[in-house]
């Protein structure tokens, strides 16, 4: 490889955009000036369609977990009963959170690699009505899963007057969400993933109803209280020091959406979906996830006849490709592939090529261009659809 | 002024140096990747230097407000009596945390432009004995004060085994910090200010007598637990995705530091402190602080005779240079020059003379040269000290 090249595809961090890296380089401003109230007007309405809702997103400086808490604290008030659903470490993550605050905690433990049911769900909340929040994973990042979450939108919304709240950490930007219209109540997601940006921010949409639970919620909390955020956007601007250098990021990452289209940038990622899975069974490698259950930015393979941390490291080492392993439960068993954010079919097809040669290095038979074949299959297919 | 051409001479954020926004546009990487713990292990041991301490520095990713927000419910059980010495904005910042925690806030409130008093801190711990902790500001970045925290943690050590916990936001990087010698236990600074970084990050670092506070604090808590922290850092990892592009940067800070020397760079900001105060009393305008009480990071002008509003909008809209304002009580009675970070004596004689452009454009009588002139003579002089 060229000493400067580094190929990152794992479910994020992701790579930066060079438009993107040159927009976080510009001079600083101050944090409470014209300049600073423009670039968040600017940045506003392009924020609501990537969540499907006509509400404002609040932007906190911290990390997708951050978020994650933020929600927490705002949408559950102290005693609740809540129900998780855990489809992998972000829903333990979410769960270990409202542990931490002492809430009732219910959790809906789902088979690491498949998607939550809803009907289950519905049917647990016909059996709980005290519980008071929802809390769900879009994107499970460590299993490559995408959660039906406009059925278990439908199924809360139907079973309950319960909040739904709904991280979206590896999703938002990549896959179509419908906020509004799944009745999804607190929306959270982070800058890493597929936002194109460095760690940092965390964006949060609000719905009506949401607003009333959290206006009236005696939950001890200060930098995290959403009231300060709204308060401040209406104003274009920020209750504490916001990281204007994400912002400007921000600004020209949704430019980069708006000159690609959202519809097109999410058909981008359905199609790099499809060529990793078919590429990847093509050459005998056992995706963790079904078909239906599969998201649009990350996929997940459980291989058999080989080990995956020697897959990776010498992925890494001799090609600087580096490809997630597994976390908690799924830790040595799984790789991860991430495709989302600054990612093309074409380095899709990049990404197969190497890992091709890396398994006949590990001595897996591979016949070279047999995963690659099967991905230009379905791109060259695609336009067809 | 050019078109790309702006003065930011605010106290924080503060201009971002050339060879730090590079830094920060490295290409992103892996956060749970071997080059992600070899930075972070390059980074720790230029902390504590900053700070004065042979203890491990903390990195949160968040506004300084964050690091506030964790030293409150880090070193705060839950209904503790807490003393806040409020000497402006920042310390009633502190107060509304420990108040959105319902702990039993005693506020010591001093005459913003003023320091706080050692001796009375002294006598209020004496008087009110079950006090736990008491939160202090370094540099009061709303007034220009630098309080005395080497008297005041004295003070603090002899009357009370109570916590000492310091707000350093505008003054590490920029002013020598003595924590383990002052009896400081927890000190935060955030990265937008004498650190040349973008706003995101918060560093905290903690003394011993402070962890065995933290490890048995009921206080609920997830984001903030700053156990979380302690148990990554010592394998140069931390609990949640770092702001990366922030942690690039926070290398060549370090590096920018050694190279002029830490003693060199607090030199260098007790010198652009005396150039600004002499410039300024040569031209008349009152200073909001004693020399006593100056921080060397900032300096609050209270004018007499003009509008600060309308000064600050002259120097703005003619030469691109940006003051800050004054907040709550002092709202248009002052305006601030910053004088901390990227930020050279040339830098301020460039600020002074553009000032007395300034000033004669509203219609106050100056004599050109006066302050450059004042200012010049502390430069030539101040090697002779």
């Amino acid at each position: 490889m060229l000493p400067d090249q580094k190929l990152l595809r794992i479910p994020g961090p992701t790579p930066i955009p060079p438009s993107v890296s040159r927009a976080m380089s510009q001079p600083m401003i101050g944090h409470r000036s014209q300049e600073a109230s423009d670039l968040i007007e600017t940045i506003r309405p392009g924020l609501g369609p990537l969540f499907g809702t006509s509400e404002d997103v609040l932007v906190i400086t911290g990390s997708g977990t951050s978020g994650l808490e933020t929600a927490v604290v705002n949408a559950a008030h102290p005693g609740d009963e809540v129900l998780v659903i855990v489809t992998g470490a972000f829903g333990d993550r979410f769960a270990k959170i409202c542990d931490a605050y002492e809430l009732q905690t219910h959790r809906m433990d789902v088979e690491w690699g498949k998607a939550a049911d809803p009907e289950q769900v519905e049917q647990y909340l016909k059996d709980h009505p005290d519980i008071r929040v929802v809390f769900a994973t879009f994107c499970e990042t460590s299993t490559g899963v995408l959660n039906p979450i406009g059925e278990i939108g439908k199924a809360v919304k139907s079973s309950s007057d319960a909040l739904f709240v709904v991280d979206g950490v590896s999703a938002i930007g990549g896959v179509r969400a419908k906020m509004d219209e799944w009745g999804v109540d607190i929306f959270v997601t982070g800058s890493q993933k597929a936002l194109m940006l460095p760690a940092g921010l965390a964006l949060i949409a609000v719905s009506q109803q949401a607003w009333k639970v959290i206006e009236s919620n005696p939950q001890k909390r200060f930098y995290f209280d959403l009231k300060k955020y709204k308060d401040k956007i209406e104003g274009n601007s920020t209750p504490f020091t916001p990281a204007l250098s994400l912002l400007f990021g921000l600004k020209q990452v949704l430019e980069l959406f708006e000159q690609e289209g959202l519809d097109e940038v999410f058909n981008r990622h359905q199609l790099m979906m499809k060529m990793n899975r078919e590429a990847l069974t093509a050459l005998n490698l056992p995706l963790l996830t079904d078909d239906r259950d599969a998201s649009p930015t990350v996929t997940a393979v459980r291989p058999n006849g080989f080990n995956a941390e020697d897959f990776r490291k010498v992925i890494r080492e001799e090609f600087a490709l580096s490809l997630a392993g597994g976390q908690q439960n799924l830790k040595g068993k799984i790789f991860r592939v991430g495709h989302m954010g600054y990612s093309s079919p074409a380095d899709v097809l990049q990404t197969i090529s190497l890992m091709e040669v890396g398994l006949r290095k590990i001595g897996v038979h591979v016949e070279f261009g047999t995963g690659v074949a099967a991905a230009q299959e379905v791109y060259t297919n695609w336009g067809e659809k």
